[in-house]
């Protein structure tokens, strides 16, 4: 039987995921957002890549069905349950450097971007190989003239999305740190492994 | 006074480009892309990143004024001009496997990212290092849904964006070698370092 863990809130973590096994990532709470990466386990250097993505899915909205692929262009993982359907992955982690930019009268936290280098270290991931994240349930609307906004995310207590591993890999995830990816508080996040 | 250099249709070069110094890119037939990439000098393993970019610019629509960070979140370069206002930065170079999968029925080419990783090769920049490019004049429109489509660019013959170096610089450009970029032929790019 698996089991569910908690990711505290403003924290991260990296785990193996075999291939053929599936990654279940829940919003406990509500309107929280969790950032994602993906390294292949064989080697690091080969890393979920959103141009990539972008380019094979040809959307930029990816739901179920859709699939999530590396720079070398292998699918990383597919997307085989979602009940939230409004993800990111135009932005990157949040950082020192964003905390200065966006919040420059609150602390300075490491944000997901330091939590996710503390994380991969021991898989012999730099902070340098960390690219643009698939950020889950962040909600970033663009208008028509692309200028995006960062909203709170739609997803309600209890909502998850599910993601199949298509190859043996290294995956980086988050409970988000900053302030309006989540609307202004910090949560936890839970995932599953099947 | 500085000297315009041609990059043959489907080809690419890599050069450094000093701190203060203007890059002009010019599309001298008109509907044709040019991928750029740019790497800090002083430690290549600082690189351009959509991501940064988008998060602080806030828009995907980059032009005059908009500036284009790094993954270590300092500004590389500011667009100081442009005559067409329409680039992508959603999208990786087109490669072999980008051929496989788009053009089944037609020669397989290394295309932009095998061009990119030979010239950039000299400089200490493996293939694994090309991340999601800024593609000059790329036409890449999104419907409401996310969804995308490449269509052939708005420049015209002559048409040019500059770019000023805010740090000392590896740039990557090439001449765009893919179908659908650039309206199904193959044109030259050229570029002037100021």
């Amino acid at each position: 039987m698996s089991t569910t863990v908690e990711i505290p809130p403003r924290s991260g973590t990296a785990f193996a995921l075999s291939k053929g096994r599936t990654l279940t990532v829940i919003d406990p709470e509500g309107c929280q957002v969790a950032d994602l990466l993906a390294y292949s386990a064989a080697d690091v250097r080969e890393v979920i890549s959103n141009g990539r993505t972008f380019d094979y899915e040809e959307t930029i909205m990816l739901t179920t069905g859709n699939r999530l692929w590396s720079n070398r262009s292998n699918t990383m993982l597919t997307i085989v349950a979602d009940d939230v359907g409004r993800h990111d992955f135009l932005l990157t982690p949040c950082s020192e450097a964003t905390f200065r930019h966006f919040y420059p009268t609150k602390p300075v936290h490491r944000g997901c971007f330091g939590n996710l280098a503390v994380a991969l270290e021991p898989f012999g991931i730099g902070p340098d190989a960390i690219p643009t994240a698939f950020n889950l349930f962040m909600n970033v609307p663009l208008d028509g003239k692309g200028r995006l906004q960062v909203d709170p995310p739609v997803s309600e207590a209890g909502d998850s999305i599910t993601l199949k591993a298509e190859m043996d890999l290294v995956i980086g995830l988050t409970a988000c740190s900053a302030y309006a990816s989540n609307g202004g508080s910090f949560k936890p996040i839970n995932y599953r492994i099947d």
